[in-house]
């Protein structure tokens, strides 16, 4: 039975329902799968609704990512630990499936790092980021999820890490993914997205890379724009650590876990 | 070593740094410990600022509840099991302490049924509401409390059960603690409150009630005010299950779980 690790999408660009459906089908058949969601429109829209609208911080290199302040996680805790965690678990129950949800401080599960100063640029000026509360995942605590798989439960896990000092951290759903199936040995880590794959020429969607054997992962990064750098990113990760097989697949279609796993997507392997 | 369950307040009316020092002592010294927490108060403020303030039903007996309606409980899984659960995990993996945040969805811990019609008094005017998530627990899942004890780490548990569809049911975390004590045969269930105890005459705290035996549980009953009225009545399901003393103490002072122990408070036994 191969060990899957998925991340899904929140809600946005995305079809829930279809990916619930087709992840109770699939676990009533194999109980080998993990996974992963984000959440990062559901923290902007509740951001917005509480009058705390997102802030970005470009870094030298030009990657985007969420200026997260003491506030800011704290709506993203709501938003993607409260909501989707939780409604992911009710939608899995309601299918059958016995979901078990989880951060990654519940029982020290992602152990990270802080990013105590981060550079950003701003209209065209360098400077030094302190008070953010995102991070990098250091170590995942694996007997937690082995024993949950062993016992019948589905983990669904959150994009929070523990910090050294025991402090919450928001984590890139993604690369957190890529990590949980480094250290649980996974043979695929599928990672669905608003896309049919990775584009060779974005947005051109009939321009889908099929297939990339790791040695040509410097052409998937030329390619990747926007989000899809990080994904990238955490095909990489993932490869690099192991796991034979990396998909970037459609989520917005029926049955996007059974089509992916049939070919549909860009296939990165070893 | 004795098995304590502690319900604990969201952060109104109590000290919760105080509550999560001393926990975290207690802990360093008997790992033997399950929390409950609740909520209402952040889940109010949260509707407030999301524009759904909290609206309250009156059963014809004359108690309060949470109308409960589905957007009402998705403010109150963000306030409650996103942000209050979260954050007191957090405070205690501060404090050294090994804590695992749960939901009664996430494997099945809590089963309830959803009230699914309730009665409700308007202006004098006796109506029937139908799409209320709240609900009554039925079962609790022992072996997942269990194992995560077993294996160090504190559970800690937001109250919500999942109802007979799979689906999210608010529900009291006073009568939440009580079952969860009852169902693992605890030694002693302490509910935490903004008052120093059960009063004889509310709101004049020197006339404490000391300690009751359960046979005069009646007293307590009538004694009881406002919020307190739960408690008494989640005192008596668990004496009724067989846990043979209840606590009900104040949740404002320093070392609030020790001097409960050491008999301030309300004591109501077998």
């Amino acid at each position: 039975m191969a060990l899957i690790v998925l991340k899904i999408g929140g809600t946005e660009g995305v079809n829930p329902d279809a990916i619930l459906d087709d992840v109770a089908e699939h676990w009533k058949r194999e109980q080998n799968l993990v996974l992963v969601h984000g959440g990062s429109a559901e923290a902007t829209a509740l951001g917005e609704q509480l009058g705390r609208p997102p802030r970005f911080i470009v870094s030298p290199s030009g990657h985007t990512s969420r200026y997260t302040d003491r506030a800011t996680l704290e709506v993203f805790i709501m938003a993607v630990n409260g909501k989707i965690n939780t409604l992911l678990v009710e939608g899995l129950r309601r299918r059958g499936v016995n979901a078990f949800g989880l951060s990654g401080l519940d029982g020290g599960l992602l152990q990270g790092t802080r990013k105590e100063a981060i550079q950003s640029v701003e209209n065209g000026k360098r400077k030094i980021i302190r008070d953010d509360y995102s991070g990098k995942i250091e170590r995942v605590h694996v007997p937690l999820l082995r024993w949950l798989l062993e016992n019948g439960y589905l983990p669904l896990v959150a994009p929070l890490a523990v910090g050294a000092q025991g402090e919450a951290l928001n984590v890139d759903a993604d690369r957190a993914a890529a990590q949980i199936a480094v250290a649980l040995g996974a043979d695929w880590l599928i990672l669905l997205t608003a896309a049919p794959g990775l584009l060779e020429r974005f947005p051109d969607e009939s321009s889908l890379i099929r297939e990339l054997p790791f040695a040509q992962i410097s052409q998937a990064h030329q390619a990747a724009q926007g989000r899809m750098k990080k994904k990238v990113l955490a095909a990489e990760e993932a490869l690099s650590g192991g796991v034979p097989r990396v998909l970037i697949a459609d989520g917005r279609i029926s049955n996007p876990l059974q089509r992916a796993l049939q070919g549909e997507g860009t296939l990165i392997h070893l």
